[in-house]
């Protein structure tokens, strides 16, 4: 049988074109002699659909147009279709994989396992699906998984999270295919681990796979598709493509021969990020319905780093960088962002700051002279903010964000100032790693495209004579690791403590930490790509007091 | 029996504090001859810890606690204590009810329906209950449950939420008392629903009621208190206070007698929200550390009723009011604001903001006039942002954001301008409501405080010559009913246009709301006091298309 894998990169919420766009691959597979095409976890709504699912009315739509557009397609012999929807039954909804075939829905296969930790609600909106039957697809028995159903193996997982593994259920059925549809997120290291889990599967329970991963960025996640199959001995087989739109095809009798040749070696590192946010802030851009954006250029490594990425990612024509300095400036910094705006072919401008901040001065302060304090310093940081925002709303520009994840932790940053801005390119990439990825982009457009200055000068908010990161923070090296533990492995103070850093230190890290939780209530959505994320990934209350 | 229900006000997070404050409480319950002291909802960790429960740290410093703080206390004799906090067992997390008595842990009874709809997010932390035992309290069998444990009658809810109801279970083991630990938050009709559908299970079941509710702020959630206490009639006994803390005592006799005299009438309506957000501010302010605050004072009528609750909630001395007159602020504007501030007692100031606009203007615009166009009417918010802001900086002031909910449905606000500060008072009181609060406030106070002027005057957020809200909007009687269709009852475009709407406006209205995603994404954490409040409440992706 030869299956086709619609790798699609779906818009979420838009139910009409999503359906369009499933209908056209469905067809182009159609013509490769497919005889039974699969699309990834809730393709028509998109993943994650949040709380549309709220609406009865957005669930009959999506079932209009599987009843009206899709199930149509499959009529008079052209292959069945399995394609991720939600079901209502009873009142009750459900994540499911339909079997569309001749005309109707001839199965529906329920999700079982409900993500609900992380950024993952799905027990705020289906239930779990009451039993689980094999599916025939011309003689061969295989088992219809949606995603998480496959991540609870008590053998791969210790100790499991789900006391119920549908594998087990599944595969003692006498199945020998497991067909997985997915809606599962990049994170740093995510592509292994699954190829990991795939290949244990395979090996435990002597089955081919075919497992199908959504594509795209939507709001903060990004799906990094990377579709996998594998034989029955947990021989990868085949990938698609990472970060791009694909469809595969499979005969399903390779999955019980021994692989051809080796799989090619795995990437994933600062490349596969790279990728990631690139893709990410090209969705969220055309996504959101823009098609430009504006960013504040400071001559430092963060604004730097976005505006290389943005430059990639909807192309340098469509990037505009503004450099606003102020009194406070150094000569090298205007002198830095400069380079960069040429060495990106972006467009840039200069507005200075000064007569709007000495406006404010002449209003705030009696003597009409500077005071140096952090109200000031944040006010620097809310002029530039206004005058990006003034950019975005005049002239249709979506504004970047371009702090880093080390700075939003612990507050190292003015809220609508330098946070100001539609999409927070870099917020979950931490200082280190935005030197790794700027060194990375260089090294792959074989010149300094990002001025090597930009990444060795020390880093500074210079928002006031002299001012450096490290007279307010450890260094980063330190904070990197501090926060890792933190933030990504919830590990207590004393076991940071443990880890080698002194006490002083990690607790000014983690009060920091707690403190700043006011700051990135209010910040702009981050792409994701760490394992755990500021945002809908970690929900902090913000009135509490400190005695973690 | 004597059983005493202690309704406190814990801060999240704060376990030392908590366990201090319950600590006291219990000796003076005892002193007054309680047989038994009764705790509300995860009282040490205060509702909702929300990720803090991801810390093991925090789950072993609150069990330290109740092991060596609040368990000796029942020794020797002394009263034992049901009290709601986390319990772990086999890796597994539960919302309990610990029973201490005698210097330990006498028994666990776990909470089996877990809420994970709207504000809420339990099934991300806690597992439900395993098994249901009644517990006996001196020869009386309880039921003990917690919070959403009683809110699943198959005879009160149609259809009911959960598949199973834990009253069920332990009220068929012959149990006559129902003990309910709950955090059950505030809205508009929650006494009136709660105290209905205790009515009808204390008359279904026939057992007594004590019903003990947090009280107290914690982020956008406002806990009224209100605890009851019902006979096996299902007639009211007592309510503990609603909105401020308090110890009740209730003896168990009197649940299984008449009541003597019918209860009070239940205040609830515009007065409830007034008390409700003056505990909401208090909080907030209190537990993030302020002691004063900052707005800014349009003239207009929601500026005035944020800052006439701010002045009743933490003193009229602790309130600045910043008028920042433009060139297209008219004159009765300014009166109205220097009226108000009189009338509160609040403290004002004047900061006209033509020096910072002009000299944006310069940097800006070519010619250097205004051109009069969007981008400058958000510059001239976010100017007064950064005003506010700075007061906040440099004086320590918590800055309050003026928005109400109709504005912030439909977009009508300023990112980073009127939309800046750490708290939204109003931002879940749509616009009819503000009038009304409004009215309230100077009717209770006897004379008016919030200017005549202010409320009748067209609402006007007087950015350009002349302008005027409906010039941008529906008539707020139409705009708020149509928004509390789509946002409270989650109603489709069709049905909305059913209940009497047209078309043209309806899809206007639903556009704008979605289409404002991104701003509500930024805004500061609102009190909510509707059923459905924007925020953790209503999650709803930025990057869609609107085919809703």
């Amino acid at each position: 049988m030869r299956v086709a894998l619609s790798q699609l990169n779906p818009t979420v919420g838009a139910l009409g074109r999503n359906a369009a766009r499933v209908g056209e691959s469905y067809l182009t597979a159609m013509k490769s002699g497919a005889e039974l095409v699969l699309f990834s976890e809730l393709c028509l709504c998109g993943y994650p659909p949040k709380d549309l699912l709220l609406y009865d009315s957005f669930i009959q739509r999506e079932r209009e147009l599987i009843l009206n557009q899709l199930a149509p397609l499959t009529k008079n012999g052209a292959p069945p279709m399995l394609i991720g929807a939600t079901h209502k039954e009873e009142d009750k909804l459900y994540n499911a994989a339909l079997l569309l075939d001749n005309g109707s829905i001839k199965a529906v296969h329920r999700k079982s396992l409900l993500p609900n930790y992380d950024v993952f609600d799905e027990a705020r909106y289906f239930h779990s699906a009451p039993a689980l039957e094999p599916e025939m697809f011309s003689g061969l028995p295989a088992a219809v998984t949606i995603c998480e159903d496959i991540w609870n193996d008590r053998d791969f997982f210790q100790p499991p999270l789900y006391n119920s593994d549908p594998l087990e259920t599944l595969l003692d059925k006498g199945t020998r295919l497991l067909i997985n549809l997915s809606a599962s997120p990049y994170h740093l290291g995510k592509h292994r681990l699954r190829e990991e889990l795939l290949s244990f599967i395979a090996k435990k329970y002597g089955c081919g796979i075919i497992y199908l991963n959504q594509v795209g960025g939507n709001d903060e996640l990004i799906f990094d598709g990377h579709s996998l199959v594998l034989n029955n001995r947990g021989e990868l087989l085949c990938r698609a493509n990472a970060f791009s739109e694909d469809l595969l095809f499979v005969e399903t009798d390779e999955l019980f021969k021994p692989a051809h040749k080796p799989a090619p070696p795995l990437e994933e590192g600062i490349d596969s990020i790279y990728r990631a946010l690139i893709m990410g802030v090209r969705d969220y851009v055309w996504k959101t319905g823009f098609s430009k954006v504006v960013l504040g250029l400071s001559g430092g490594v963060d604004s730097a780093l976005v505006a290389a990425l943005a430059a990639d990612a909807i192309g340098p024509k469509n990037v505009l960088g503004i450099l606003m300095p102020s009194p406070y400036s150094s000569e090298h910094s205007i002198e830095d962002a400069l380079v960069l705006a040429e060495n990106l072919g972006i467009k840039h401008r200069i507005k200075r700051i000064d007569g709007p901040f000495e406006a404010f001065l002449k209003l705030l302060n009696k003597s009409g002279a500077p005071e140096l304090d952090l109200a000031e310093e944040n006010l620097q940081a809310r002029i530039r903010g206004s005058i990006v925002m003034h950019a975005s709303n005049r002239e249709g520009y979506l504004a970047l964000a371009t702090g880093n994840k080390s700075e939003l932790a612990v507050g190292y940053c003015t809220l609508y100032g330098d946070m100001a801005g539609g999409l927070a390119v870099i917020a979950d990439l931490p200082k280190m790693m935005v030197y790794e990825l700027s060194r990375y982009i260089n090294s792959v457009k074989g010149r300094a495209v990002i001025p090597e200055n930009t990444i060795t000068k020390p880093p500074s908010a210079e928002l006031r004579p002299d001012q450096k990161d490290e007279d307010s923070l450890p260094p980063y090296e330190v904070l990197d690791a501090i926060l890792q533990l933190y933030i990504e492995e919830n590990a207590s103070p004393e076991a940071i403590r443990k880890s080698g850093f002194d006490s002083e230190t990690v607790n000014r890290v983690l009060r920091m930490v707690d403190r700043a939780e006011f700051k990135r209530r209010q910040a702009a959505p981050g792409l994701r790509v760490t394992t755990r994320a500021f945002g809908s990934g970690r929900r902090m209350p913000i009135a509490r007091s400190y005695d973690l």
